[in-house]
């Protein structure tokens, strides 16, 4: 049999070589990295194809594609959410992801993306803190240890420079495993009984819990003047994490409104809820923190463009690598037309 | 390094390896077994989630995502299309397509699907004329010879038992490598010099053409009474190959109106024009063929659901083969709220 052409065999980044890639590279210098090619996307926002996420709802769950293109690139991600996988030894959310030329529709890149959108996940909170926390913010408050806190602590770290990191969680268990993955990677770690005890001397706010509920994590009067809060965990109809009073009194930054008034925290508010675009206040056309006493909050709910920021970061730093193998997934006949006798010619 | 639980692992069917799954199975043996897992599904059409396919379109072609689900199953298809692509020795088609578990939204299968939605598509088109065809049609006209053709025969002879194919393409070339594709293969074949002569005693008329436009490659008085048309090639907006007169004087069936009636022939009829949806008939609440001179037309544009199918299918033979090999494509942390932790134990 003929080999396939190049084109015909498409990079795959298992989960293995993403681990691998991870410590090839340092896991704080690629959120860094990963932040400036999604920083680099917002700054380019209008040029990209948008559509809210494809859904398929069932009753334990959703499945959903996440497709987006900037003319150049086309680049989707499959996602579940299942919250009830846990109490069977199984992950929540699993991600993998796609990328593909534009002009030949071929693919040119697979790989995990559940480690991934963890890491693009936080490179987008700590790149957003950037534009909106107050200056010389270098403690922050993380309520919810579940897998996103060290995430979340070490972008902070690597893109504005935290320091400190103040640790809650309704299950202790959960603050200690955080505590000791943060142990000895240059943060200073304080675990917290309370949430009032967390958010004291912060001045970010990041709220990342997993109940599927209206839950109250943060109350009105938690919430001094001045800080930025990064609002994770509120990210699905049904599931909040703020009092409905911090969100008055905030300036909400939110990714895409569409999606957002449906997903984010500002579900609980009217349809007509004022919300600054991220893309606006980082390609410079809006204001971000105006003052010392403005409460600035980024509704996070992940948007397909940052998943597809982190794919054309990946198949640009694999290249020269062995961090992935060549899958032979596309039928490549020399003639297009004799897809039959190729597959005849496979029997010899 | 622990190695990922079996769910982790998502079974990959290569081409290579689909093509040797082909030569075990054979061809025509495959594609009655498609042709069975379809109707099957058509027969519980009402359970699925239906949605036009998600597409992205650019100057030179379009990417698209074509998802559905029976409430177990979820599958998508992802396919391009790029007519430029032969012109750069590419592929105009390249296709993969992924099952998963909706109880637990883990994908179950990825696999290549260049070549399963070449069999998928003839399977159906065979399924189809079952329902439609005359009763004892053998001979079939196969205007346009390209990747379709030989699947298209085939099937028709797995499926009816078409003893008899008549080929015709504007281009000699192609007719050639159809004929000498199917030598030896049981069927009778005719090289016809025009599509008159190739649909002279067929009752069976397939168009499977590549030309993106508004072609007429079947006209209105070259159709006689009591054929089963089985229309192929038309089957994205602005292509389409018979006269609407054809249209006007036939009944014409399709497989999801939505969708046929932007990508399919009757694209050219009003918005109201009547049709009848083929799993009413599969499932029997419809009649199909209900007199020796009428004529029935298969308006085929390819559905999701079709995909759906030939992906349990493939999901379901290749259980104890070594057709496949297992991607570590699923991070899978012991503990789900370490995936921190899982990734820099990998680091020793």
């Amino acid at each position: 049999m003929t080999q396939p052409s190049d084109k015909a065999l498409v990079p795959f980044v298992s989960v293995d070589n993403m681990m691998r890639l991870i410590h090839h590279v340092g896991v704080e210098d690629m959120m860094r990295d990963l932040a400036d090619y999604i920083e680099a996307d917002f700054k380019r926002w209008e040029l990209f194809d948008k559509t809210p996420r494809v859904a398929s709802h069932s009753d334990v769950g959703v499945i959903e594609l996440m497709p987006t293109s900037d003319g150049e690139a086309y680049g989707f991600k499959y996602v579940n959410g299942h919250p009830k996988n846990t109490s069977e030894g199984l992950q929540t959310v699993t991600a993998f992801g796609l990328l593909a030329d534009v002009y030949t529709g071929y693919p040119v890149l697979l790989t995990e993306m559940t480690i991934l959108t963890a890491l693009r996940t936080a490179a987008t909170s700590a790149m957003v803190a950037k534009h909106l926390a107050p200056k010389g913010a270098d403690t922050m408050a993380m309520i919810g240890n579940g897998a996103q806190s060290e995430f979340q602590t070490l972008a902070m770290k690597a893109i504005i420079g935290l320091k400190a990191v103040r640790l809650y969680d309704k299950d202790p268990a959960a603050t200690e495993k955080c505590a000791q993955n943060l142990a000895g990677l240059g943060i200073d770690v304080t675990i917290c009984k309370t949430p009032e005890e967390a958010i004291e001397g912060a001045q970010i706010l990041t709220t990342c819990t997993a109940d599927k509920q209206y839950a109250t994590i943060l109350t009105d009067n938690m919430v001094g003047s001045g800080v930025h809060i990064n609002a994770i965990g509120g990210d699905c109809p049904g599931k909040t994490e703020l009092a409905p009073g911090i969100l008055n009194r905030s300036d909400v930054f939110v990714e895409y409104p569409p999606q957002t008034r449906v997903e984010g925290e500002i579900q609980q508010m009217p349809e007509d809820f004022a919300v600054t675009e991220l893309w606006e206040v980082i390609s410079g056309h809006k204001p971000g923190r105006t003052g010392d006493r403005q409460i600035t909050l980024f509704d996070s709910v992940g948007f397909a463009i940052e998943d597809f920021s982190a794919l054309r970061y990946i198949r640009d730093r694999i290249k020269g690598t062995d961090y992935f193998v060549d899958l032979d997934m596309l039928a490549d006949p020399d003639d297009p037309r004799d897809l039959f006798g190729m597959v005849q010619r496979a029997k010899a």
